[in-house]
């Protein structure tokens, strides 16, 4: 029998985090697992509401969300995600040269929140870091990628006691696995928030909608939470 | 006639970093300079006080103080340089196998700074940061050394627009040197702050004052800080 590993995921109620949260505590078997959110400005503040019933679902022994409200002022103008920045655009009304680095990617944020991800673990003397990103395909984010995550870990590497480390279980996986994933572990998919507009209902047609519709096609799957709309 | 070079300065107010200001602005040229301060909970406020100063004296275009304060809940109870922690010991009390991570140590905190620096630099256009880090000869960090800025910058470099980079032009000199190049640029070492114990003069014992006083004496100058005292 091995030890349970306790660790830390990084939980923004989104499809992928959420799974990952029962993935950690239910599949892998993490034991004591903390869940961290951060609230950053966003616009879609339901993802938060989605992110408290999940750690809740998955068990985890403490969530938490920070407020790192400060970063609104920090990144503004920077980002469409950011409550005061630009207008989220339709995914079909990107340019093909904007779908590396679409108006929707916010400036090093995931090196911030693994940064603090990784100094709440050291802490509390937790080594494993659990992180969402997943390779996508319609467009991509640089820091959502197994280089940015092998580096992240290089530099973690370097604590001179028990170094970090970052782990993307889903960062080479389709959207679409990781839906399978979660059906298979009875997740409730209309506790989870993707839209980036921040309305009541998901938009249908910017670009973390789309991707999700896409998914859940590709899966076999009905969306509960189109069903429900 | 080269452009002038716009840069973010991470400037805590201490001697490393306020001479860094002076520095990128006279030295260098760079402008407009940035800087950037952290106020998160840290016992030792008068650096505060002092990054204000040097920040206006360095002639930097806009200074901010940025309120990170939640940190010390997600730190807490991890580094004695927190309010709330362990209580900050004198150097020599400290044993040789920590002097490779003192309990002054606060767990990824550089990470979390340079990376909050790296988002306001990209989100306005700046493609350089400058960090005062050093090589420091009585103890150190794993996270003020030449290989995590390497690391830092390979992570960014992966950024698919304009990668931000990350400088520290003392991380191979001594204190000592520092010290003689803030001379030479007219810094004001009254409006520094080192002490990390937080009280109105600097204790004299603490890791941090020792470095300091030794530093002086290598540079054969006296410290007007404690000319003061």
């Amino acid at each position: 029998m091995t030890e349970p590993l306790p660790a830390v995921v990084l939980l923004s109620g989104g499809i992928d985090s959420s799974v990952l949260a029962h993935y950690a505590t239910n599949a892998l078997g993490c034991a004591p697992v903390h869940a961290l959110s951060f609230d950053y400005g966003q616009r879609h503040r339901l993802e938060l509401e989605c992110a408290r019933f999940q750690a809740a679902a998955a068990g985890v022994v403490e969530h938490r969300v920070i407020d790192v409200s400060f970063l609104g002022d920090v990144l503004r103008p920077g980002s469409a995600l950011i409550a005061g920045g630009d207008a989220v655009p339709d995914l079909v009304a990107l340019a093909a040269e904007q779908l590396d680095q679409p108006p929707t990617y916010v400036p090093n944020r995931n090196m911030m929140l693994i940064s603090m991800a990784a100094a709440y673990a050291e802490t509390r003397g937790i080594r494993d870091v659990f992180y969402g990103a997943q390779a996508q395909d319609e467009y991509g984010y640089w820091d959502c990628t197994r280089a940015f995550v092998d580096r992240i870990n290089d530099t973690l590497a370097l604590n001179r006691r028990d170094a970090v480390r970052v782990h993307a279980p889903f960062i080479e996986k389709r959207k679409a696995d990781t839906v399978r994933l979660g059906l298979e572990l009875g997740v409730d998919f209309t506790r989870t928030w993707s839209c980036y507009r921040g309305g009541e209902r998901p938009c249908g047609t910017c670009p973390t909608c789309v991707e999700r519709r896409n998914a859940f096609h590709e899966a076999g799957a009905e969306d509960p939470l189109e069903q429900r709309a």
